[in-house]
């Protein structure tokens, strides 16, 4: 289970990294502008915060990074601590080669330095010093504007993305029946969620389970009665023959040699309840602070995979 | 929500302290020997990896720390990362003015410097270079020597300590669908965790609007149709009075003057289903990393709070 390296050994490089990652740490996308005037920015962990007066952090960079003379030029840049639902982002700005700018929304701070949106914490520095690491250059800057949002932190350990648990107190309000069995909060949760589409399918004179029927047949029709069943079943609900029959008779489903598909009528319902799912979804993740719903997503996800193991 | 410092106006200590904290870090113990030959040792998260070849890492210590002078003048030091079960370690290293070593075992590294146990990761450093930041110094070392142990980390995150989720990624597999909407991987935990209390209910030729109807009742029962209906709904299911009626013809109901309560036998069976609901739990509990329900439950209360304001 441990790795010892003694002194006089030779470190390995692999086992070194390794053992660095059983450290925590946030992730960071660091920007600046390099003499062109072009946009430049990177993926870091190895942000820390240095002194409170004057207000300074560091992090540093690879001398073989292709962005090194940019930021050993630059007299500012700026540090975005990320948020648990920019991860995609953060892997962006890991990649080489790519605009990694292009489309997003871009503020500007002194010097043009181009500033990202959405993230838990923002700070805008000037350049302080750049101090020799090894393989890696080490940038303090004095941090001359910063900027805090509420929202999860994205965390990186063991060379992976996680996340960290809330450190708040969760209220039990909202909680039904006054009962601590998580089963009624979600149910209570379902409910919401599903209030547009439940709308959406009712004006049609749909039940939720045809509205599962749908759904199942959406991601792939031309199926049969029992396969439709096994797949609603995989969501966790029961259906039977007469469900999926009933909806032929709306003209949404059309059977043939005992296989259902989607008729056009049904095909364009199922991409109109997607549309109002992603609403519902959307507005959800609008009300929430940054990270949420992504860590809500992940503990879900967790949640089924242990609950379904044997 | 957020708060933004300009340019030009002085930067709040206590405000740029709480964005710096946006960043989570893992927690570490850095250690030396004094002069004397006195064991020296604090808990810093200002830790971070700076090179892989040659192998370094640096932290920063305040200037007006008690033990800067030992660590200015130390030939080697190491850092401790601590595990998840190492907070009240973490706390006695916070400390001044108590023998931070006391009744702890001791392993003696290069110069006799002390070395703590039972860390998911420790490395043992020859001081490099000791550089200028504000009202701290930074330390930067060669890893001399290292070791790795498995473990979960010790996490800091907004001034508290606090957990990783655990970093293995969920499988897309048990999200029904494929569609990556919340409310498909709802029904997909809620069918799970109420495996055990459906088959409860079915047993007794029972539906799950009536398993509502038996756990509004039981909250507070001797209430009118009407009451049990909004309760209900209140969770997210709807009802009807026959559900309620069917439920008086199996003795577990009693209606009297319009109102319902339970019979004895509908309150045992209803005590038998919150025990059956804690051992589903229970069980998910201890299927998931600590923390994690808790997190989980505390997120579906803050989605349940936006989704029901208007």
């Amino acid at each position: 289970m441990s790795q010892i390296t003694r002194a006089g050994t030779k470190i390995d490089t692999i086992d070194f990294r390794n053992a660095l990652g059983a450290f925590v740490t946030g992730v960071t996308i660091v920007t600046t502008l390099d003499g062109a005037g072009t946009p430049v920015g990177l993926t870091a962990n190895s942000f820390n915060s240095v002194s409170l007066e004057p207000p300074m952090v560091l992090w540093s960079l690879g001398l073989n990074s292709g962005s090194i003379l940019a930021f050993r030029a630059a007299k500012y840049w700026a540090v975005h601590i990320l948020a648990s639902d920019q991860e995609a982002l953060s892997g962006r700005f890991a990649k080489r080669g790519i605009n990694k700018f292009e489309g997003l929304e871009i503020e500007f701070g002194p010097d043009g330095i181009p500033l990202l949106k959405g993230c838990t914490a923002r700070f805008v520095c000037k350049a302080s010093f750049e101090y020799e690491g090894g393989d890696h250059a080490i940038f303090v800057g004095e941090v001359v504007q910063f900027e805090r949002q509420s929202g999860l932190p994205l965390a990186f350990h063991q060379g992976r993305y996680t996340r960290v648990l809330s450190a708040e107190t969760p209220s039990a309000e909202g909680v039904p029946f006054g009962v601590r069995f998580l089963g009624h909060s979600l149910s209570r949760l379902h409910f919401e969620l599903f209030n547009d589409i439940r709308a959406e399918y009712r004006k049609r004179g749909l039940r939720g389970r045809q509205y599962t029927v749908l759904t199942v047949l959406g991601i792939g029709d031309n199926c049969g009665a029992d396969e439709i069943i096994r797949r609603a079943g995989l969501g966790g609900v029961r259906i039977d023959e007469a469900a999926i029959a009933e909806l032929v008779k709306t003209g949404l489903l059309i059977k043939e040699d005992n296989r259902y598909r989607l008729s056009d009528k049904g095909r364009q319902f199922v991409i109109e309840l997607i549309a109002v799912a992603q609403a519902s979804q959307e507005r959800l993740e609008s009300r929430l602070a940054p990270g949420e719903l992504s860590t809500l997503r992940h503990l879900i996800s967790r949640a089924i995979q242990v609950s379904s193991t044997p």
